[in-house]
């Protein structure tokens, strides 16, 4: 993921930080439910395997300041890493192809917790047009670009075919999408000032498969 | 992920490799659907936006030779690109965990074009045991241990609340499951000699959300 150019200093968070805060937050979240009141880094530390200075600087991005010896405030913590990590507001994302990927996705309840509200799914298939799945409307691609700007769509899910993979972006980011979430394999281009998160959990099945036969 | 200890050296790819063999099987695959007969690393390369050299060394993995000037044999380097990757296989899996995204992982067909086949979920709540889910029957925990030895399961997938992610890793383990794919946002600390794979999606989301809003 590339950055971008004007970040203010304040928010800039470097990825590999970014990445381990939903950790923290999967751990503090468990803390909170057992009613255990502070957590330090050290704890944190022994817990989760990464180094305690590492989780403090990592921390130190929030707006949140652990006391010494009685480490972070739970229920502060768990609400900071929830409002930093932007699941505490709600984006509105399509989803570009409704076929056993995306139609998996829009019966994902539990991306709504996670900030995430998917407000459409379009495709070619008549066969599904005009159906609803999980409860999310699937309309034709023609009527991308005038629905997304209705439903203020922000992030374009990509779960098309390979070869439909990049003219699907080039359609999403013309009906005024500012991020795409690719879930094909495929190297997507995009211009700059475009966010692209690729989530190719193929990639991760063959990482699996070939540990697995060299064991 | 860890690297096994005992590779062999003719096998071993660094992840990063691994990684981007699917990029090009996908891109392939595109080619062999449009009848094109071979494909040089430099063209790869210009359509991917990796190195030729890079792609060339990746590609030496397998056992697969290019020809100066002319490239590789589209069909045969999307079938040995398919064969290393492991996706001409069937691994058997487990879900743990039938609830929103298990349910969805049960229902993505795509999986079984990738060698995944899905052969049981396993769930606590009553009202789903005994159902079937995108055609995959669940059961109860209970008989986690005696399904998954008599259905030959070698991966398990975690898709439980956090609270109960190392207690799926733990049962799945002592049920015989060699690998584990890793849906939630918890560190699973697992014995020498398991494969784990991560796939917090959910990272994905705030990496995707930060630089959206720093834009």
């Amino acid at each position: 993921m590339s950055e971008s150019k004007d970040n203010n200093l304040r928010d800039f968070i470097p990825e590999p930080a970014l990445r381990r805060l939903p950790w923290y937050l999967a751990y503090v979240s468990m803390l909170r439910d057992k009613h255990v009141e502070h957590v330090s880094s050290t704890h944190i530390s022994r817990e989760l395997n990464v180094d305690a200075s590492q989780i403090a600087k990592d921390l130190s991005f929030l707006n949140i300041k652990g006391k010494t010896r009685i480490g972070y405030n739970v229920v502060h913590l768990e609400k900071e890493l929830r409002n930093f990590l932007g699941f505490s507001r709600t984006h509105n994302a399509v989803i570009f192809g409704a076929g056993s990927l995306g139609a998996a996705l829009m019966q994902d309840s539990g991306l709504s917790r996670y900030g995430l509200r998917v407000v459409a799914g379009f495709d070619i298939n008549p066969e599904i047009i005009g159906a609803q799945i999980g409860g999310v409307p699937v309309y034709s691609v023609d009527e991308l670009d005038s629905r997304c700007r209705r439903l203020k769509a922000d992030i374009g899910i990509i779960t098309v075919p390979v070869d439909h993979a990049q003219d699907a972006a080039d359609m999403l980011i013309s009906a005024g999408v500012k991020a795409l979430w690719n879930f094909t394999p495929v190297r997507i281009r995009v211009a700059d000032g475009i966010v692209i998160a690729n989530t190719s959990i193929y990639a991760h099945l063959a990482v699996m498969y070939n540990r697995l036969d060299n064991m």
